[in-house]
């Protein structure tokens, strides 16, 4: 396999499979508070917005596409490695969604990081069937995943 | 967890928390405009973050660190795929970055997208060699390719 010839996203899918992205990574650092709110948003955003797409074809409200799925699923599974290194001390920013028990509870924070990036290959995976009762299951356990930690770390404002 | 043994609103609620109400009926869609600009702008966020700390080790700014600079390259690579689709017809709103003239010249602006996704993967390669000179020449020309479409697409606000 010649690395240079490959589709980035098949790039990215093999470094997430090969567990590449989910050591702590050694770029986890921003010039200013601000800078990280920026960027877990972002990575929020877009992990949101592929998330919510999938969401759409499960509940019917959109047709289901096949392809389409396993693109919004390898967004959801990258994202999901992102925003966590943007929480670091100093970044509990009064004008985010996200709550101080992150900081005095740190590990549960992290744990329930990890959780969804466990869960996130799996969603990959079940996009990957082109079976969209199979995506059903694999989306809700995920959407248990992010309902979990919005509800012990994330405000609404 | 078995979807179907859920009960409807717990479906309901863990997907709301997942951000279910952004739902676009397609891959490349969006319910409003500001959505598309946002979904842009969280890719370029997260894009930019990781180009500059490549940058940074390239102009020796921070210390080389060659698991980081894949790590980087990487993401670059990824969310060099993302932003395109969010700059749909209507999603020209005035307090953007986006110059009017990517949709006068939409055929431009996707070459220039395209030459960016060519270049991407090279620089993966180039940062998988874990030679800094490597990454640097190729860090360069992807640079040169980020200007030449800020420069013609991008308003500085």
């Amino acid at each position: 396999m010649n690395l240079a010839t490959l589709h980035p996203k098949k790039i990215v899918a093999a470094a997430l499979a090969c567990g590449i992205l989910a050591a702590a990574p050694a770029y986890a650092q921003f010039a200013k508070p601000e800078q990280a709110v920026k960027y877990r948003q972002s990575a929020f955003i877009l992990m949101g917005t592929s998330f919510a797409r999938l969401g759409a074809m499960v509940q019917g409200k959109a047709p289901f596409d096949a392809k389409a799925a396993v693109e919004n699923a390898e967004i959801v599974a990258f994202m999901s490695h992102l925003p966590w290194q943007a929480f670091g001390p100093g970044t509990d920013l009064p004008d985010s969604h996200a709550k101080p028990a992150i900081w005095k509870e740190m590990d549960k924070f992290k744990a329930d990081a990890n959780k969804l990036q466990d869960m996130t290959p799996k969603l990959v995976a079940a996009a990957k069937t082109g079976k969209l009762d199979e995506i059903k299951v694999v989306f809700g356990e995920t959407a248990k995943t992010c309902k979990a930690c919005h509800d012990a770390f994330r405000e609404e404002l």
